[in-house]
């Protein structure tokens, strides 16, 4: 090779594993004494975060993402808006968002969870306002596009195919654990046909092997997903949250588990990303976001589980395992890598979030001690912070990436500012860090150039020897 | 250290782990839509490849072999060639390779057994031409050499000393297996005479532990190398394969399992380089090459042991066990790091050729699934493919390496365009990937940006979703 | 970010990772073969060293130790000295040393075991000048100091607080151990008042766990840290070896057992830094330093223990498999890095000085064979050495740490010359590598470009097939 090409070549493989907003170096602001030896500088702003600039960085994220989706009716060449809807046009859709952002894909799914997460963390119902936007127009729209699918059968072209006739959980489940979760925030209309449809779709059509497990006939004949424990379970919880039906939570626990006993890595703490019956010793691909599915799903799963239901304490023992395994991972700048125990591969913003909101939820709700994870957090969100641009913008997430076989693909898939995956678990992020500052049982002690956070009912600490 | 070393050094540094041939980024050209915001670029040509751009680096590589391996006797000091071969000259010798690549050193047993396997999945059997000039040479030349020894006693410096007297496995097993193989391919001269004195030395004068285990004497008095499964096994294993004794047969399996027991590491499912009785459990260095042994020998010897033998399913299933522990070492490259758990040390060939050989092979005879299996062959492909230079020259091969004992030696090795242990197994690898393209039990999927191997008999994959 | 921000930041991370002193790369001068083809560069200058070469390393330390190391009074702000000791003025202190180095801190302890060490290695009793100037000094002013605390109650302002008033494990136990070595060593005045107090703090009255343990109560309020295993046991074993009582030997082993049992990782054979009761299943940090207090306490352990003491082959065992973990996290450079596991953190210089110390001691004692380990040691001296610069620093030590919960902390210690923590295990290392080269139970063999250290009573090795 050229040595030139070679030397950008080298450049570029080194700044993938940089923040992408990395000015740095950064010193500590909390430690005030500027000529401290013993304090160095950081690849990223290492400090505590305040609830002020969290909150500021959810409202830019909140302001760029609500100026991208708009929910008009187009004409699709012509770009000319449609005010009549009295019958359908054959070419009416949902006006295109500038990011690419469909308002029904799973991941507008998370967008709404970390909304209504936002509005709850800092009181400013102002974060729900694209929810109700968005589920509004859905709710009004629905009669047209059903009638426009009855009348030109336009198939996945409509508009609105994915909540007409879904086909897949990537269709159904995260959207609908929004909507039930938006019910009981009190946002929104009546979202129930929309509900009735895709529960429907997760808890009696999706493919799935004999015993129940939820899978896929891709990319081989028999496939199971991580990404499919979230495409899921989500939906099947909360329709236990919302109809008191023992059996969602009953399929939503075995789904967790029966996955985790294919796909979970005891030895090493991690979640392989999918798995097949024609290959069942295959080797694994430790992708991050898989195991950001993993840890969301249970999460979101013991948000609504009832504590008596059998699987309770089961699902409580895999998250903190899986939590145990994916914390150690965590690299030198508070992100996690790409392949997560890959630590030459990208840092990768998605994935971080997910695991950033996870750990800092399950210390909120008393899963995890704030002992050291509250610390492991802290610094997730130090490094997320870097990836959310003063436009609103959350940089460095992967884009969508199928279920591979080959660590070409995955250690070389793009990132991009419109891979809408970021956006909801940064601002689950952001909402439970607020949380976790404000949490009135941790004494978050700063001492010796770092962060301790101190449950309140363990025990005092002592410095006395200094 | 000044400024200026030190920025030398470190892209120096940097530059060791990329590809020979890195002229990218590379788009994938199997993506035609060329504004796909979902497809990125890549450090290596990912693609699927085809048969005739394998066929072609093949033909590159055994011409600039066949022009670099004279076959001609010469007078040491002045380079004139010798024609009167009716009495020996004491300072007659095999003329040198430019490579400095004897024509009976181990490294050059496998460079046939490539050629013949790339004969046969071209059907061409230009590519055994070599092969044959080399034997017919030994054949022609062995009185000669005999003569010249029973005169002069020159010991290692006979051109021939290997054949006429083994002292090593090196010497011995890896030709004496060639041999074989292209006895079976009825390529070259009738060489029982060599066969009997290296199958002997193999089976009944080498080194070992009171186990039967196949020993050194160096570094440590009593040492393993897992070179020697290479060493010794296909050697046994082709003796049983030729004369239909089982005792061959039992030995080869017996070392492969001994081996395994002392230098397999089962929790990281990788080989150590070596062992030693005066310090049974040092630590281990995981070094690629020497995986790429164990896991080509246990392939060879699948090839030709008996399914009926007690020991074939015990084989097979460490076999497994080992290619599933090397391909989750793959980097993002395809190629393999020379430490291969160790992916700050640089990308070796001769290793990745060996597991993308052994990988296709496995999948083609049906060990293992073309399921993820085939995807990682392709990848592995792909790497190696980039250190195929124009002339035919196999790029970033380690030298050769003694069993030692720190990692400054292992990370540092350098690689050579002359290391011929690259050779051999790039051929095979490419022969296998043509087998593995040309394999009507396989259905290779383009779906998504990435490959799929998808088993044809397997059941239906479905993407109607889409 | 910009371009050139990016590229500083890439280059500075590289950079990180290479010695210090890199100004190569570097031919093996033990090859004098320059031609020879299989014979690479290095990083780091690798070759043997020679004894000349270290005990001239040692002098330069020990020389830069004496020059920065005053033992004067001096009035605080003036920098006067005092000369009048009758009674006690309320502004004395000892006078600071340009480095930061208090005399009496534990860094400093090591450094006397070090300099102990290479006096005996040397035969030099130069060596030990050092040691027995700061003794004579704390002996002569004690009662000074005493005086003063009595009369102005300055408490952690008083230079001698430490030794007067003890608090913490760091107060008393590194010290302590080296006032008993001295003592064995002939060097320096009576430190009996001195080992009374710092002992009866170890043994009596730091903070335990109920199963006593030794603990602290920051920085969550029942901690344990691997450095207490050397800030208590080396202290407790020298107690034994001075007073002859069973007692301090069992405190010592239990602690060793004990705190191997919280914080030692079996599969990774690696200790974590730190563990509380808060969080007894937190991640883990392979903090390097933190390895380096487990191996070194042991290794002091197992110097004045009797071998018929029912804990001696446990702590041995214990012994062999850290080491063992240890010695395989090894970097290509011969040191090792920060976070031992996380080969994309810095090369850390005091952690790196323990371990070969550590395993060059091991070796010397017959705890461990030096087949492999020879090798080992070696290396690590080859990467320390160029750690130590042409006025006797040794650099790349991370500076003081404290127990921390996330890898932004950790990865971004800073390192400084100033670090005392580098230079005792420095000195020790040296020191045992000279009585390595001089071991008359092995040969050091110079083979095919690397070394092998073959005990000499454990059978021929023979190269003869070359």
């Amino acid at each position: 090779m050229t040595s030139r090409s070679a030397l950008i070549a080298a450049v570029a493989a080194t700044l993938l594993a940089l923040p992408a907003h990395a000015d740095g170096p950064y010193r500590n602001p909390d430690n005030k004494s500027v000529y401290d030896a013993s304090e160095g500088t950081y690849p990223v702003p290492y400090k505590k975060p305040t609830v002020a600039e969290i909150t500021a960085a959810l409202n830019r994220i909140r302001g760029y993402m609500d100026a991208t989706t708009p929910t008009r009716v187009v004409h699709k060449d012509s770009g000319v808006q449609i005010s009549d809807f009295s019958k359908p046009a054959a070419d009416a859709i949902v006006e295109p968002s500038s990011a690419e952002w469909g308002i029904q894909i799973y991941e507008m799914g998370i967008v709404h969870a970390g909304l209504i997460k936002a509005a709850a963390a800092t009181g400013d119902r102002k974060f729900t306002a694209m929810t109700a936007r968005h589920f509004q127009f859905m709710a009004d729209k629905l009669p047209y596009f059903t009638a426009q699918e009855q009348q030109f059968h336009l198939q996945r072209n409509n508009s609105f195919a994915r909540v007409l006739e879904p086909r897949s959980l990537d269709d159904a489940g995260s959207m609908c654990a929004a909507m039930i979760r938006a019910h009981f925030a009190n946002v929104g209309p009546d979202m129930r046909p929309f509900i009735d449809v895709c529960s429907n779709w997760v808890y009696k059509k999706q493919f799935r092997l004999p015993d129940g497990t939820l899978a896929r006939q891709r990319p081989q004949a028999v496939s199971l997903w991580a990404d499919d424990m979230y495409m899921g379970v989500p939906a099947l919880a909360e329709m236990g949250h919302l109809t008191g039906q023992q059996e969602y939570f009953d399929d939503a626990v075995k789904n967790v588990l029966q996955l985790t006993q294919y796909l979970f890595n005891p030895q090493l703490g991690l979640y392989t990303h999918g798995w097949s019956s024609n290959n069942p010793d295959a080797p694994r691909f430790y992708w991050a976001r898989a195991n950001g599915w993993a840890v969301l799903t249970m999460s979101d799963l013991l948000d609504v589980l009832p504590n008596t239901h059998p699987g309770y304490p089961k699902v409580l023992a895999q998250l903190r395992l899986a939590l145990r395994g994916i914390a150690e991972q965590q690299s030198g700048t508070g992100l996690w890598h790409q392949m997560i125990d890959r630590h030459d591969s990208y840092l990768e913003t998605s994935a971080s979030a997910m695991f950033t909101y996870v750990i800092a939820h399950a210390i909120n709700e008393g899963w995890i001690s704030a002992a050291t994870y509250g610390s492991i957090a802290q610094a997730g969100w130090v490094g997320l912070n870097t990836r959310i641009n003063a436009r609103g913008q959350v940089e460095g997430t992967c884009v969508g990436t199928t279920l591979a076989s080959d660590h070409i693909y995955y250690y070389n898939r793009p990132t991009s500012v419109d891979a809408l995956h970021g956006y909801g678990p940064t601002l689950l992020a952001g909402a439970e860090m607020i949380r976790l500052l404000n949490n009135p049982q941790i004494d978050i002690q700063v001492r010796l150039r770092t962060y301790h956070y101190v449950p309140k009912d363990a025990g005092a600490t002592n410095y006395s020897h200094e």
